[in-house]
């Protein structure tokens, strides 16, 4: 937990990156990461690095590191296993202070390739040279342009900047929920594969997380305390610390018995631990999620919403169907609906047209546009009996058009209260989606997912704020 | 339950149309209405009808339907609710045999427009008019061509051809689940929104779906029994005898009281047949889906799949993650995986490389190519103690392209296994899915819905099929 052991910059702020292994084959990975760095806004110095070519894209490429003319902060390897200790030894020499080695066949695959990582290891902790990996996808970084992502951006899409970071011990699934999250539009601050993590654990990404400015919420996917760090008391200190700073959301792969085999088999950690981290779970802020959909909508919901002041929850619809169902999920998740003042009620007849609803469910009726929404939001976010709105806005349906978006836009900046939006549709619904994340209003296609998302924003905050501590059955 | 009664070709395969109250003003329901019918491919004589113009869309307007020149199958009514009695008495003049009641403003507003209802319902009963509606959005049914859904495509997408009818109570919430399946590839048979129900209700169209050809599948969103047929066992037999030979998923909207509340404000209907409702769902083989979101996933799993003829479940994954999720759910809802024969192992292993994990879950690790999956694929398929496959595909990592699917599609037709797909991810991702949906692989973006589709599947078959019956706790 030394200062020194936590700054990671050499991975996410590297003024000088060579990358090993680029290949003139445009599908290998070497090529797909050395583009990455050269059309991201990179401010750093990048070096292609290949024995057989003397150009690549019109960068001079080298033959090895030690003729690169400068000092080298992040060495990216992306060479076959063979081939990594010769590198790894070659960064000893020329002083590297990170390295990123992308290729599997490591201690995953039986003991040869974990005498092969204790060697890497052995090098690294001599000479001062933090290591990410190896069989990693690495890092994902759009404010500084740090981009190990070895597949092109049509097949995996890049998400605009945002502030929650992804710690993943499984590639592939970061990378999809990396590529999902982009298309629809929801930023990310730091993405991290931390693979085999022979160096960098979890642990050090969170706590290079917890001063990040860019980060204010952190999802994880676990599937076992894996490093030595890892397994001490460290893991539950950390954690318990930083989620009272900024939320850590944390889904567990391997809960049960035959999952934790699952597990085991396929990255190697031992996975006795699931009371370990059970316990770790209740015993810290940790918000736990049970699927890969609630990971991500728990992160941004919890990363883009006003924080409540109080659990009292009103429903605003212009489809009587949703707003029964979202009732329907708030009861059963132990919530009950707020009643709206009298002066609310009243207001809000006079100003509506009969068939309108005013209670709670608020049903605007399937007629409503945009000016009726506007009416309602204000003044039921304006009642003291209101801390959290819920709003359905079937779109198919309705005449409601994108100034939506300006009127809860305005909306929150005037209240400060959280207003989540339920809406499910075709290609104008999710269009429109679209343009409420990227203007971080969080979105979420049924009362279902809405009502969870909901839930682990009251849990936090009311945990947070010092308000009454209430236990829920976040994981039933 | 006379055949007369659960005829109602009239609104499916009407031979004459009439829409009353199309306006030159292309945003109001009878313009959108008329032009639906004019773009379909209806194999019909279609007439629009409105006093104050004389042609429209190139079209002769007739000032009333009595001066149309040949009797009428149906008329859809798309005026406001004052206007409608004077042309239901037209109706019954010219013995129409179907009529669509589009406006709102009846019995969900109050005793005023009860009177209206029961003055309308009885000019139908006396003179032999079935009435759909009102309050409704009516009927889309790509087959023949019927289309009253009143928002213009690019709001509101029309799906394709398909094989899963859809009930709803609830108009806008049918509508924006029509819309989202549309988005997604998935094809509908009929939607029916049923309004107010004053003469057709859930009864009549589930009968009428009951020999639909182009049927093998029925979504329903109900929120109460409202008629008086609804309300008498009919509503059990008929559920009962039809849920044998397709399958019926129901979600039901105010399952709480809370939620009850909000569905009596919102559609008139007293729920205070919850505990009917439940005994006729635990008594009947319907499949009761908790969120909307499900009851779709539901019924593309049923109606695409081949039924399982036992519950034994292999997962063949290119993401350790995913599989390791899904091995949770899986475990976590009360199933087993099951263990591959010794021969499916040792020959896929003699095939494969070493890094691949012949296991269940099998891992063919993040490179995995079409190939790979294909050898496995086929070979799990061929073991006898596999009944189902969850194939897990994560693309944004991967070099499988779109030659997957006609693996997929090859393996469903030679095994006659149910294959499931799992995959999530961006753009490319999401062009994938629609492409399986169009071939009819029900797809789910992550591990819990797609062990809760697997599950709604094993449970119909096993009912159905007459093996050892087995109940789920389908609700929980």
């Amino acid at each position: 937990m030394s200062s020194s052991n936590s700054n990671l910059d050499m991975f996410f702020k590297p003024k000088t990156v060579a990358v090993v292994g680029v290949s003139s084959q445009t599908r290998k990975f070497g090529h797909v990461i050395f583009k990455n760095f050269m059309e991201s806004n990179i401010n750093a110095k990048i070096y292609p690095v290949n024995p057989k070519i003397d150009e690549i894209l019109g960068y001079k490429c080298y033959k090895s590191i030690l003729d690169i003319p400068e000092p080298l902060d992040l060495v990216i390897i992306a060479i076959s296993r063979k081939a990594v200790l010769k590198v790894m030894e070659e960064c000893a020499q020329k002083k590297v202070r990170g390295v990123i080695i992308i290729a599997g066949g490591f201690s995953e695959i039986g003991s040869d390739g974990k005498k092969l990582e204790d060697q890497i290891l052995k090098i690294g902790s001599e000479n001062n040279i933090r290591i990410i990996g190896p069989n990693v996808i690495g890092i994902y970084d759009p404010y500084y342009g740090v981009d190990t992502l070895f597949l092109p951006r049509y097949r995996l899409m890049r998400p605009k900047r945002g502030k929650i970071s992804f710690i993943s011990q499984s590639g592939a699934f970061g990378s999809a929920l990396l590529d999902f999250a982009a298309s629809q539009g929801v930023g990310i601050s730091k993405y991290v594969s931390i693979g085999n993590a022979i160096d960098v654990d979890v642990i050090d990404v969170l706590e290079y997380l917890e001063s990040d400015e860019n980060t204010n919420c952190i999802m994880v996917y676990i599937e076992g305390l894996r490093t030595k760090k890892e397994k001490t008391n460290d893991f539950y200190n950390v954690i318990k610390r930083i989620s009272l700073k900024k939320p850590i959301i944390i889904l567990k792969g391997g809960l049960t018995e035959q999952g934790q085999k699952a597990a085991a088999s396929h990255t190697g950690s031992i996975s006795s631990q699931i009371d370990i981290l059970k316990a770790v779970f209740k015993q810290t802020n940790v918000i736990q999620a049970e699927d890969a959909l609630q990971l991500f909508d728990m992160a941004r919901m919890l990363s883009s919403s006003h924080f409540p002041t109080g659990r009292r929850i009103a429903i605003i619809t212009n489809a009587g169907g949703f707003g029964v169902l979202t009732t329907d999920q708030l009861v059963k998740q132990g919530f009950d609906l707020t009643t709206l003042s009298k002066e609310t009620v009243e207001f809000l007849k006079s100003k509506m047209p009969s068939e309108v609803i005013i209670s709670n469910p608020t049903d605007l009726i399937g007629d409503s546009d945009t000016e009726r929404y506007k009416l309602a939001l204000n003044k039921i976010l304006e009642d003291k009996n209101v801390d959290i709105v819920i709003l359905i806005i079937l779109l198919s349906l309705s005449f409601v058009e994108s100034d939506i978006i300006d009127v809860i836009h305005a909306a929150r900046i005037k209240y400060k209260k959280p207003i989540v939006v339920c809406t499910i549709g075709g290609q104008f619904t999710q269009m429109m989606v679209k343009m409420m994340e990227e203007n971080e209003i969080p979105t979420f296609p049924n009362p279902k997912r809405t009502v969870n998302a909901v839930k682990a924003l009251i849990h936090y905050a009311e945990y947070c704020i010092g308000r009454e501590e209430v236990c829920y059955p976040l994981d039933h």
